[in-house]
């Protein structure tokens, strides 16, 4: 979604707000950004309620499928259906269609992991099934071809593409970008990892090439979102914020580039230990 | 764990980093928060794995355990110990052993969701199981004897109980502070969850009664942090950022005062929609 469509579309609701500043207190109507439970449905079976902001959510069901190794490909999404439910406590449900190859290895997971109650991780109950061996980003020659002030380009261009959090002081964007540093894609979530999975679903739904971009995050690097990365072959990740050590850890398995604290001015390379 | 017993703590590690500004560059040996994968295991059975900075994992254990509902209070917890496996990809593991009906519990309640690889909301699966019903924050009269600079004072302390945040620039943190403000406890993480769970769960190892104090948080307000303050009584929850618009819902339902944006010149209080 670039920036010209942002504008009307769900994200934000409004809200009667009580500003204290010492002894004065100012009501106005303020905008807060939604958070949804979104239940993201295989072939008739619920598999996972991911707390979202309720717009992209075709594009987000498609990237969390691919991200997180659901589907190898958009081919195998046959269909997906988004329904909105409104109300006092408003859901949606994206019911997604997939090949029969990735519903059984799907099933198959699922009964390996019967009985799980997962947190924290995807689901993960023991550090067994962690995924810490990602995928290596082929080398497509991308950052060769970065130009030197992309990530400047990049960070100065980003506060437009962020119209949502303009308008309620509190989401995530997650942007694509070239290797001039221009943006072509941006989306913004409550959650920095729905703003990446929504970036990833527009990209396979557009049938672009995630090898010849870059990923510009406003959020701190943490360690789904490198591994996200890395499972698509995006072969760099900037965030605005800090990253984690796991996140520089996997960055380097992954040879995936990761560049943090990216400002107009400057930015911050991981390097050995 | 006050500010005088933060220093020379595990949380952070050294990183060579090279800064680029401009043309130039400069390595240099920087500190980046600590992101490890930390297995709870309840009674030899592992439930889930967090991604955690692993400092007071014992806290953490405990508050998660109670504001996960696993136990209702801290004397259900007969037993922990805390495991650290360093390497290449460090990781830890909490052993609790709680009592037999916690136990009971907690096996039924995996029984019924067996199958799920959750995701998202602790590992939930579908709606259905999404807890949109919070407890309702009892009134003990705390709100009646907050001081009206308590937020202001909170605000104004917090930074000098950020050792972490100060040395990696991204780290959360979670307080909890006095009807006049001052600041009790603080916990760093990773993740605003975690750090959260750290400040329940010292709460619950000290006595302290969590009805009589309110959580400061460095983070936005989602959720899931809403919901875990209910779960313990906590009668205010003040956020430096903003809110989503099911954490005002919650909180409503709750009972809960939740105020954000909160600044020392002042706060924003959230009104019937």
């Amino acid at each position: 979604m670039n920036e010209l469509e942002t504008t009307g579309q769900p994200g934000a609701v409004e809200q009667i707000v009580h500003r204290h500043r010492g002894d004065s207190v100012e009501t106005v109507t303020d905008h807060v950004g939604q958070e949804w439970p979104v239940a993201l449905v295989f072939n008739g079976i619920s598999h996972a309620v991911m707390m979202c902001t309720p717009r992209d959510l075709e594009a987000f069901a498609v990237g969390f499928a691919i991200s997180e190794g659901i589907v190898g490909r958009s081919s195998d999404i046959q269909d997906i259906e988004v329904a909105c439910f409104e109300g006092e406590m408003p859901y949606a449900e994206v019911q997604l269609t997939v090949v029969q190859q990735a519903f059984v290895a799907l099933k198959e997971k699922r009964r390996a992991l019967a009985g799980r109650t997962g947190c924290g991780v995807c689901g993960i109950e023991s550090i067994d099934l962690l995924d810490l061996q990602p995928e290596v980003v082929p080398d497509t020659g991308f950052l060769t071809r970065l130009a030197p002030d992309a990530i400047a380009r990049a960070a100065r261009a980003l506060p437009a593409h962020q119209s949502l959090t303009k308008l309620t002081g509190g989401l995530h964007a997650a942007a694509w970008c070239d290797a001039k540093g221009a943006i072509r894609y941006a989306f913004e979530d409550v959650g920095r990892h729905n703003a990446l999975d929504k970036l990833i679903g527009q990209l396979v739904l557009d049938r672009a090439d995630a090898k010849d971009g870059f990923v510009f995050l406003s959020s701190r690097a943490s360690y789904e979102l490198v591994r996200k990365a890395a499972r698509v072959g995006i072969p760099m990740l900037a965030t605005i914020s800090a990253p984690s050590s796991l996140a520089i850890a996997i960055a380097k398995k992954a040879q995936l580039r990761l560049v943090s604290f990216c400002r107009e001015s400057g930015y911050v390379e991981y390097g050995t230990r």
